[in-house]
């Protein structure tokens, strides 16, 4: 941004809405040696002009503008297939069930296949170390229950779960859609998934 | 980007380098009339101009100028401070540890307070469903050792870590710093602090 940039985007910060005439006015200048200028910012997202008004200030940094890029990543694009264990499972079924399909977290349902739990790697390591048989406790001993679950929606913005996953100190999240008996798990969104929409970021897409 | 405008790049991207004067010849313009044009291109990164050359193409998209910011997001501003465990130390002991410091990855050292092993959450519950007593296995049985450990700098990209996590399918890298005899582990890059940059991207800075 060169000086008279910075000038007028003062002018319209303190004074806007603001008419290109009366910028040019108050740098005594003429409106078409602005004309560029206003153009850039216009451009540039620093400016909004709307006619018969003038310019205003939008109060959009650089980085705010890059930042609505980011919200256009939605939890549908980045999502994993989710991994489900009936209730009445094993602790050691479990943990055999998360090794086989390689995953940090598994959800719980009950026979109408509804979420009623979370298992975490945490969950699963706490048990581990105690000391009942493991083939005889049930994960719905051990897991995290309704309503204690955070869940997302698929048309959720991306950038709205990493920010509950951050908050909660949680991996996962499961996907969810609302029915009459409960929640069906259609999805799984990890830190994972952020690491990869964080590096789409990066590749020409 | 107006039908001009998109006219300019057009002609920049097949002649270029070129003129100002060039461009607005091939368009039947003045110069004048062109500028403010040319400025918007070259503000936005379209275009780059060179003193006694003329108007080149960048070959940079929008979503190429907004990644642009990602390569200024390093390793050590988004870092936390490593968790370790010595070679010697119980799977038991390690389980412990990893609770109490609530981290899901620990980095084990030798006697010279070197990198020697890297143990998840996955390694400590694999063991833990085995025959043993987790008293009396050293970690060093079953962490994973150098040199199959992944490592990284302080100085290194974000993006190139986030990129390592998703090829090697692991949830930390310690980050290091070398020595005489051996790497001195310095701290932990998460999936955790991936998504925390990532959500930085979306926050005012």
């Amino acid at each position: 941004m060169n000086k008279r940039q910075e000038l007028i985007l003062q002018i319209v910060k303190e004074g806007g809405p603001i008419t290109g005439e009366q910028i040019a006015d108050q740098l005594n200048l003429t409106r078409a040696t602005l004309r560029p200028d206003l153009a850039i910012l216009t451009m540039a997202g620093f400016l909004d002009a709307r006619p018969r008004v003038g310019y205003f200030y939008t109060g959009k940094s650089g980085t705010q503008l890059l930042t609505e890029n980011l919200q256009k990543l939605y939890v549908k694009d980045f999502q994993s297939i989710p991994v489900v264990v009936s209730e009445n499972v094993s602790v050691y079924d479990a943990i055999c069930t998360m090794f086989l399909e390689d995953v940090g977290t598994m959800f719980v349902v009950d026979h109408n296949s509804k979420l009623v739990g979370v298992l975490s790697r945490k969950d699963l390591l706490r048990a581990s170390i105690g000391k009942q048989e493991l083939t005889n406790i049930p994960v719905n001993i051990i897991m995290t229950r309704m309503p204690n679950i955070t869940m997302c929606k698929k048309e959720d913005l991306l950038i709205d779960i990493a920010q509950k996953l951050i908050e909660k100190q949680i991996d996962a999240l499961p996907i969810v859609k609302e029915t009459e008996n409960g929640f069906e798990v259609v999805g799984r969104i990890t830190k994972t998934n952020i690491t990869k929409a964080f590096l789409s970021l990066a590749k020409d897409q």
